[in-house]
């Protein structure tokens, strides 16, 4: 796996290749991973990236050619070109998956001004990391690449990337380490038991009972057993005044 | 406005004081921003923040210890201590809005395997930037605070942060910049026109078409007049076989 990243702001990506889990896979050989510039392809006489939009209106407009040249330079067959965008497509656990097995990801962080519509004809995908606004793509495209470098094998443990939170749809139970008392909060009992089958039996019912509680529309979506579906029934009936209400209904 | 971000990996963090727009906010005095590494904080003889699990299981769990006691030397009584995690309440527009009225924001970064739960009892409020899983808290602090910084008066040109994605409830209208064309495909007439009424009406109307496209979701909360339910009323008719049937029903 390759990623290619075309930004005005490559430093932006440092963070991500210094942090431990994903700084040790690239050494590793796990991923490769680059930054373009793409000021350095514009043939503008002043450098100029931008130019003001046609019809008026405030701020600066990301230009075709410098942007579209940088992409054509590093471009192959199999890359898979990723525009970060508020109407793209909402990036989520499943999306992250598929893209972790693709050869080559190209990101393009736009401009918190916008880009010139035309650039949109040269993408495979438009993708979006959420629901606000950021000054430019960066910070989408970087948490982005963590979540999805480190589903590639290896990356991390597998036994903990199958605990995840939304792994099998649900969120993860509440975990406890030392010490067993800290400001009068104790460990629940059952995880002090030793008791293998009680503890796992908890511990899915926590999340569980917590989906239920915080995301309730995952429950829509989550792969669950006979089993699950009498326990949500129940913890419906326990917990009826702090599930929300208009959610309750429609599970 | 200050924020304080308690994280193993502090580093993270330069790409985003760095880039131009925060940065210059920055170096301008309109907020303040440090970083806290929790690590300092510890009490373990070998430097460690985290444990196994109490019940077993793969992977290490944060301590309390060495994290709250980071957190108390930062706290003021007008902190508001922000988690991120899963199951928090999913950051948006409005969120970044709200918090960045705030006076001082505390970041806590998680890693990813998880931390001790009674963690939980200190903070504020749990934020979560959307349904997949990170390596750590980093990349989404990162993002939420490029996005609640670049809405502190001043540091974005006032009519730039008025013409956002979701400021007014729909997607942005397609820009465009110099050159007219670009490997073939020209500029929209009406854009050249020089009439600024002609223009306003069609990039409202794009605003409009291009949210019933692709986030007819958003529609549901847009501030609407009358005459958007109309020209909305026919454009569903003329994009009939382009919009998700299923949000066109409930629209």
């Amino acid at each position: 796996m390759k990623v290619s990243v075309l930004s005005l702001f490559p430093e932006y990506f440092q963070g991500l290749l210094n942090t431990s889990i994903i700084s040790r896979a690239r050494e590793n050989g796990l991923f490769e991973f680059e930054t373009v510039n793409f000021r350095e392809f514009t043939k503008s006489k002043h450098g100029h990236v931008d130019d003001a939009p046609y019809g008026g209106g405030a701020g600066m407009v990301l230009m075709c050619q410098p942007l579209l040249d940088a992409l054509k330079s590093i471009q192959t067959p199999t890359s898979k070109v990723i525009l970060l965008s508020p109407q793209g497509q909402k990036f989520d656990q499943n999306k992250a998956a598929e893209l972790s097995r693709e050869d080559h990801l190209i990101f393009i962080c736009g401009h918190y001004e916008g880009f010139d519509e035309r650039i949109r004809d040269y993408v495979d995908m438009q993708l979006s990391l959420g629901d606000f606004v950021l000054t430019g793509g960066e910070p989408a495209a970087a948490a982005m690449c963590d979540s999805i470098l480190r589903l590639i094998p290896g990356v991390i443990k597998e036994e903990s990337a199958g605990g995840d939170s939304f792994s099998d749809g649900l969120l993860e139970y509440p975990q406890y380490t030392r010490p067993y008392e800290y400001e009068g909060k104790k460990v629940p009992d059952v995880l002090m038991s030793g008791h293998h089958a009680n503890i796992e039996k908890w511990r899915h019912e926590e999340s569980l009972k917590r989906t239920l509680l915080y995301r309730p529309d995952l429950l829509k979506s989550a792969v669950l057993s006979e089993q699950d579906h009498k326990d949500l029934a129940r913890l419906k009936e326990e917990l009826k005044s702090q599930v929300p209400q208009e959610e309750a209904e429609s599970i």
